[in-house]
């Protein structure tokens, strides 16, 4: 039989192959496999889902990541979806699968965190299992959500010359991730070492304990704008913009003094000798909001509060740009995604 | 640090425990955790959502489940908590975790039997991803429907003197794990054994590629009946009957000679020594429909195809009864379960 490596599809185009020979009959299935979240229409109002398997060891590390924080991180992860359509999540659920070594203690840590979450949020939690798994923790989260008809935001609407802005900064998360890291390195080689986290706090928050932009979805919507076309950054800047210009069909140029970076990332970068910059292009787990706005909107947009503009969109036969500080023109990547790296 | 071992709860002690302190606060969710499907209202129309995490070595081994028949499987047993609160499934995501084990030609063929029951029941694929593992498949699963207002069934409408009604045959998914669990030792013991499936087909089918039983939802509604309470069978006939007698305070009396047990079954058991009764209230994953009806509705029920009537629900001081052959009353015992006995 032939053995052809998963590698060789990559995380999209694997989704892509095992999936697109699935048609949609239903015609409550307004929208399905390809974007933060499905589309449903249930008489009217838009129901939105999106789901998310964590494992331990590929996704989470339990030996720096508390499991009230984790369970925090894996639902706000699924709230950050549905915002990213311009939706409002409303319900989860929550399947686990957990090995012996976990008792009630651990896993009411997962769920006090997951509670805190929903109350923060304003999501219910509707449903789930919990049962055994032989090695570690599996978590799997889905979350529904309601958008309003004519007002879901997709990949897929972007155009020429619209703005692309991004919320709050990008590449602490990956930051604080580095840090972690070398953390734990340390303490492997000597249990009785300090961990040097003083001053780190707001990546580490922005690694361990991330927020959904809810608050910029409200914004959007009090300034009367809707975006053409949204996501969010979980996998770094690069691989988002390609999805949006590939979805969109468009090309983009992305200033690399407009990417909005923390000083606490820039000074952990700078430690580690690490290029921010590229931290921000392809560290992901920002969740932060990626958009594009009609070029009219301009005035509306610069009155937002963590919002920046980084670039524009353009006709796509003019590819993927990267402008940097001397106005040399980088051609875009996404990093390969490889779903056995972990 | 208090450590409290999870098996001192059980599954459904310790989803209460962790989920007793969530409230609701969304006026569209109407039902969350404690039935087959949580509730929800978008304007009018019920959705019903389902979730499911199988994990490997633990809901399944690959030894003998060629990985189509799991996928059908996968899907299956999710359609079945739509239809039994009496809803139709609409919608599915499918997340994947797979360890390096595994090659592209095995998840197509997982995938292609995920498509061929979503076909067969008119079901959409609308979403989920797929990432590494460190070890083995997990699948997990989330399944929208829709329900009718007013017509959907929970497990907590039972009352006294109503019929207890089971779809099909109890115990025969049990035995086919039984044969496929002997033939695999037998394999083990011998690489050259043959293994002895003849004219196991039907026990097989229900262990491998079980259906879900829209035939009963579409068969009762045409008759116009609507249960007052309904679960799916997939722990096995005392377990399930525990739920509804405990969510509709009631209790029961069901008679063992009612029992529906298939021949194939019943010489599979008499083959391995074991008591077929026993398969059929503990062995669970036959995926039948175990409903109750008015007494009312007495007449229109004996005219339906493939549901047998196994007894009547009492006043909860009654206790939950098996009348043996003999008209021998012996208390009902859900199985204890363990969450770790993977």
């Amino acid at each position: 039989m032939q053995r052809t490596e998963i590698s060789t599809l990559g995380e999209f185009g694997l989704i892509k192959h095992l999936t697109e020979s699935f048609k949609p009959a239903n015609p409550s299935t307004l929208k399905g496999v390809g974007d933060d979240a499905a589309v449903l229409d249930y008489a009217g109002k838009r129901t939105l889902v999106t789901t998310d398997l964590l494992l331990e060891g590929v996704h989470f590390d339990l030996t720096y990541v508390p499991l009230k924080y984790l369970g925090y991180k894996a639902a706000v992860v699924n709230f950050s979806d549905i915002y990213a359509m311009n939706g409002e999540p409303k319900q989860i659920t929550v399947s686990l699968g957990v090995s012996k070594r976990f008792c009630i203690e651990d896993l009411e840590a997962l769920y006090a965190g997951i509670r805190q979450a929903c109350e923060h949020y304003g999501v219910d939690l509707v449903g789930g299992d919990t049962s055994a798994s032989l090695t570690g923790l599996a978590i799997s989260i889905t979350c529904l959500g309601e958008g309003e008809e004519g007002k879901i935001v997709y990949r897929n609407g972007a155009r020429p010359n619209d703005l692309i802005c991004v919320s709050g900064d990008l590449g602490s998360a990956y930051m604080g991730l580095q840090l972690l890291e070398r953390e734990k390195i340390v303490l492997e080689g000597d249990p009785d070492a300090q961990p040097e986290f003083e001053g780190r706090d707001y990546i580490l928050q922005r690694q361990l304990k991330p927020e959904a932009r809810r608050d910029i979805v409200l914004a959007l919507r009090e300034k009367g704008i809707v975006p053409t076309a949204m996501m969010d950054v979980s996998d770094g800047l690069s691989s988002e913009l390609m999805h949006l210009c590939t979805q969109s069909h468009t090309g983009c140029r992305v200033y690399e003094d407009k990417i909005p970076i923390s000083y606490e990332a820039a000074v952990m970068a700078e430690e580690l000798n690490m290029n921010i910059v590229t931290a921000a292009l392809n560290g992901g787990e920002d969740y932060e909001l990626l958009f594009t706005v009609s070029m009219d909107d301009y005035e509306k947009i610069i009155t937002l509060d963590n919002v920046g503009i980084v670039g524009h969109m353009t006709k796509p036969e003019l590819g993927l740009n990267l402008i940097g500080r001397q106005g040399e023109e980088i051609a875009l990547k996404a990093q390969g995604w490889n779903p056995l790296k972990g």
